[in-house]
C-alpha cells in the first residue's frame, strides 16, 4: 500500500488504530472449538470482522503463530489471505523483527512480501544495512525498523549514547533513514516513551511511527499524538491484548468492537482537522 | 544438550564444524523431485546423512524453510526430527535471529524448544535483556546472541563506540554474559574478523562462539582457531553452501561428505591435543 493510500484511510475512518493480531490460545473462548489453529483462525475472523471499522491497520505478531507449528504457519497466512479479500483497504504488518543478512533477508522479504503478501514487517537494525536493503527493494512495501521500544531493558542498549553524544536508537534512526524514505520505511517507537517522540520527530519528520504500548503497557494515546503527529498524521498506533482480549467470554468479538471503537474516537479527536 | 556433552562431541569426533542447512531450492539437483518443501526435505536426509560423520552441530536457518509457506515450516519441523531421531549427538541450532519481549519471546522459545525442540536458537540483542530472558529460562537449552557480525554494514552499529570507548558489539557481551553463563549463552561472531575473536575472548574467556563466515564468506579457519580457541576448544565453526551446495549434480551428497570431511580434518589439527 502507498503512503497516500495509508494517509487517505486514516483521515477518511477517522482512526490510526492498528490492531495487534497476537491470539493468546488460552484466552479464545472455549465456545470457539478445533485444534488450535483451527481456533486461532476463527477467533482471527470474528475479531477482524468486529473491529475493522475503527481500525486502518492489522498486525499479526509471527511468535504467536510460529508457536503452533506449520498449522500455526498456515492460520497466519489464511488470517493474511482473509484480510486481503474481505478488508483490501487495510495496512497489513508481519510483526517478524526479523534481522538477517544477503540471502537470508531476501528469503524473508519473499517469505512476507510474496508468500504473505504484507504491506510491512518489522525489522531489527543490529547488523546493518545489509539486514534492510533487500526488504527496500519491493515497491510499495513497507520496512517497519526498531528504534526505541518500551520494554525495560531498552536502555541495555537502545539509549546507551555513542561517543558523538547519540543514544543507539538516535544513531539507528539518523542511518537509516537514508536506506529508504518515508514512502518505505517507518520506525517502532514505544508509547511509554512518549517525551522522545519528540526527539525521533526531529529526526525523521515525516516518516510514519509505529507506537506500541497503548494500553496493556500504560502508554497514553494523547501523549504520543502530542509529541508525534505531524499534518498527515504520521502514526500507527498499535493495541494487542486491549482489544483482541477485552473479554475471554462469548462476547469477545463485541468487546473487541467497543475497544477498538473507544481509541478509534479519541484518535478522531487527536487528528489534525485540516488536513484534508 | 549439555556443554560437557558438546565438549566431548567435538573431542571425539575431531571436530568443531556446524553445518549450516540454508537449501536453496534453485541448487537442490533435479534428481530429487517433488513439492519445493519435499524436495528441502529429501535433500536435508541425504546432506545430513553424508555430513553427520564429520560434524558436531547442524544450524538450519529458518528463513529458507518460511519462504516455502506452512510446508516449508513442516520441512523445517521434519529435518530436526529426522536429526533428533538418527544422530543424537548433534546439537541442533534453529539460526532464527529472533529478538522480541515479554509474552512473544516467551512463544519463541517455546517454539524453538519445545515444538521444533532444537538445542539453541540465535537471537538479536537490541532490545536488551528481556529479548533474551524467556529462553534461558530453559534447562540444556541455548540463547546464542549476535555480537559481531562478518557482512559488510556490520559498521553500521555493532562498531561504533559508545561514550566509555566500547564498541556496541563488546557491550553487548559484557552486560549479556552475566544474564546467563557459559553453560546457557554462546556469541555469533564472524569469521571474517578473526583479529576481532581475540578480544571476544577477553570478555568471554569460556563462553562458546559460532563463528559463521568461513568458507563462501572467506574466513580462514587457521586464523578463527589462532584467535577464538580455549583449552575446550569453545568454538563452533558453521559452513553452509560450502558444504552442502558443494555440487549440484547427483554427487551432491558425496560432494557435501568431501567439504566436510576436508573442514573436519584442519579442524583435527586445530585441536588442543591434551584437552582429554
Amino acid at each position: 500500500m502507498k503512503r497516500t493510500e495509508l494517509i487517505d484511510n486514516i483521515f477518511r475512518k477517522g482512526s490510526f488504530l492498528c490492531v495487534g493480531l497476537d491470539p493468546d490460545i488460552a484466552k479464545i473462548p472455549a465456545e470457539i472449538k478445533g485444534t488450535p489453529a483451527e481456533r486461532i483462525l476463527a477467533f482471527n475472523k470474528a475479531i477482524i470482522d468486529a473491529t475493522a471499522p475503527y481500525c486502518v491497520a492489522y498486525k499479526p505478531n509471527t511468535a504467536f503463530y510460529e508457536c503452533h507449528g506449520a498449522q500455526g504457519w498456515q492460520a497466519l497466512a489464511d488470517t493474511i489471505a482473509y484480510i486481503r479479500e474481505k478488508y483490501p483497504d487495510q495496512f497489513i504488518i508481519a510483526d517478524a523483527k526479523r534481522g538477517d543478512i544477503g540471502n537470508t533477508a531476501s528469503r524473508y522479504a519473499r517469505t512476507f512480501f510474496e508468500q504473505l503478501n504484507c504491506d510491512a514487517v518489522t525489522l531489527a537494525p543490529y547488523m546493518g544495512e545489509d539486514s534492510v536493503r533487500p526488504f527496500l527493494e519491493y515497491p510499495g512495501k513497507w520496512s517497519i525498523i526498531l528504534a526505541l521500544t518500551s520494554n525495560p531493558s531498552a536502555g541495555d542498549f537502545e539509549t546507551i549514547q555513542d561517543n558523538k553524544g547519540l543514544a543507539l536508537y538516535q544513531r539507528v534512526i539518523r542511518t537509516s533513514r537514508h536506506w529508504g524514505n518515508p514512502v518505505n520505511t517507518m520506525y517502532v517507537v514505544g508509547a511509554t516513551r512518549a517525551e522522545s517522540l519528540a526527539e525521533v520527530r526531529r529526526l525523521a519528520p515525516r516518516h510514519f511511527l509505529l507506537v506500541p504500548g497503548v494500553g496493556a503497557q500504560g502508554g497514553s494515546l494523547e501523549e504520543v499524538a502530542r509529541y508525534g503527529m505531524i499534518d498527515e498524521c504520521g502514526l500507527l498506533v498499535n493495541s494487542s491484548r486491549g482489544v483482541i482480549h477485552a473479554s475471554t467470554g462469548a462476547d469477545f468479538a463485541e468487546a473487541a468492537a467497543t475497544s477498538a471503537r473507544k481509541l478509534a474516537e479519541t484518535m478522531a479527536g487527536l487528528l489534525p482537522k485540516d488536513a484534508e
